[in-house]
């Protein structure tokens, strides 16, 4: 692995000696614990506790390497985001890649490395994995899975179940959306912008740890990724069978996001997040809970957006920035494909 | 869905309405389960124990239907028998899906229904999953993966550590070695075989469960994949320190498999499986052992193939069928790329 410009080969997927090197030299090197050292195929885990939240995702985002992350960050923030929006401590992750002959290693190892540092900063250990290569123009560089355990600490219940959900509620965003999107979108289009726009991706778990921890009666949370805040109120109002009601001009959005979105005829609202959550909060606690979010650097952009009201016909509703209320349709496909 | 020429869309991984409908009217349909139907990003799952295996395992076979099984039958049975060799018995598995843009609807609910079968068999249950849609030529076909949760039942511990075999452990194969290999190298190829090779592509955890609560002092177990038999004995000698002897003669082997192998020159001991074991057995509990394994049908050809001797020489030891031992080689690179 001395040379830069070494390939990934299809041995090195075959389960022989290469592919117990790549093993060794890269994930094991980067990922290092006591619990992958052991390279058994199944990591034995002692949890805390025996409620767990247990979820997974593929990654296919293209390109590889974009502003704010790469592939590999994003398969370990989306996963732990995962876990956290439950309510879950996340501890655990899998990694599992599929990738195409002829990867530069040094490729890889960029990748493995910007995983193991999320990781770190997420708390939790990559335990178990995986490697395929499939021949030269079977994948597209690589694709990677990653699947996570967290548990739930005593008292805390799963905050993804949307019936809590009431009128009333309030519905905060932690941050400026559309950022992934945009910054995968001018990227992949060459889009000439003044200041390139950084992806959000980021793992969100110390900061909805803190609110857990505040007892802030959080009726539930998502992160919105694909389909973006769209797909999430709709998500909400199918649950709880109220309407979702927002204010366009309360969401954060950064000036560069702003400026394409326009340009493009874009709407802010169905791009796609890597390290945006919603959350719908009991009235009397949402000063509390804004409190908690402007005490962390990464959310002190997290804005009251809108609140939860009776049913009346739209499900969803924006009131847009010129005053007038306006139903906001369900994403029914994708604007921009690939970008997680 | 009515249609069988339907195909996947880019839009079907997109987040919005046709992702939803495609999890609603394949997924969640075949998979149907509790945890499952609340369609959270996260499952919630009580555990009857905190002590739990976790593994993953990325399943890009080509092709994805094959004599015997299919890849969606192929990824529950991995990941299942990964929990099951370690000891654990299998519980919850996650099924994430990279679909390339254009796979015919009715091949992926060909998949998930086999999946669905596969995962009652083996007493799992399908709690969380994915979907990603590449464009066309980005991926083949379809790959899957999956990761698993598995509970350690009090007083057993992790069969997946090497270093409790001892010289003069027994070592036991579960039934026939290089079926699946040799199933999808036929195919693969277009060879033209009298007798079709069956894949042995199947789930272990219930004869594993049954030999765990028979307290037979198992010492390691590992079910042998990509690399064959020959990539486990290799994998036991280097983590126990001592050497694998075995007997060509007492191998399992299909009368079809011993064809094709002798006709193109390959050794078996180097070919991938998808439903056997290896398992290092105390001399004294040995028959009682095959005794267990003779009562299941699946595993009515298990073989006692050699014995755990102390390192002279080689780490692995074949006593070939013309009486001379030879040092086994560890597999390098791939034999045949994309077996599972």
């Amino acid at each position: 692995m001395q040379n830069t410009r070494e390939k990934i080969l299809l041995a090195h997927g075959s389960g022989g000696r290469l592919s117990a090197d790549l093993i060794k030299n890269i994930f094991i090197k980067s990922f290092d614990n006591p619990v992958l050292r052991k390279q058994t195929d199944s990591a034995f885990l002692e949890l805390p506790s025996n409620r767990i939240a247990f979820t997974t995702d593929s990654y296919v985002v293209d390109p590889i390497f974009f502003p704010g992350g790469d592939i590999g960050k994003l398969a370990v923030c989306g996963t732990v985001n995962d876990l956290a929006v439950s309510g879950a401590l996340p501890m655990y992750i899998s990694a599992s890649f599929i990738i195409e002959e002829g990867l530069l290693i040094s490729d890889l190892e960029r990748i493995v490395s910007s995983m193991a540092e999320e990781a770190k900063n997420a708390g939790v250990k990559i335990v178990t994995g995986d490697t395929k290569v499939v021949d030269k123009g079977k994948c597209d560089k690589v694709f990677i899975n990653t699947a996570g355990v967290g548990v739930f600490n005593d008292g805390v219940s799963d905050l993804g179940i949307g019936e809590n959900i009431k009128a009333g509620d309030k519905i905060i965003v932690n941050g400026t959306i559309a950022d992934h999107g945009m910054a995968i979108l001018t990227l992949r289009n060459e889009l000439d912008v003044q200041n390139s726009i950084e992806s959000d991706c980021a793992c969100l778990s110390p900061v909805i740890q803190k609110l857990i921890k505040s007892k802030l009666d959080i009726k539930f949370m998502r992160d919105a990724t694909r389909g973006g805040i769209a797909a999430v109120l709709h998500e909400w109002a199918e649950a709880c069978g109220e309407a979702m009601w927002i204010e366009e001009s309360k969401i954060p959005l950064s000036p560069s996001s702003r400026g394409i979105c326009e340009m493009l005829g874009l709407d802010p609202l169905f791009i796609a997040n890597e390290g945006t959550f919603v959350a719908a909060v009991a009235p009397d606690r949402c000063d509390q809970a804004m409190k908690v979010l402007s005490s962390f650097t990464e959310t002190n952009q997290a804005a009251v957006v809108g609140i939860v009201r009776p049913r009346n016909m739209s499900p969803v509703v924006v009131q847009r920035t010129i005053g007038v209320d306006q139903p906001l349709d369900e994403p029914i496909g994708a604007m921009l494909p690939r970008i997680c």
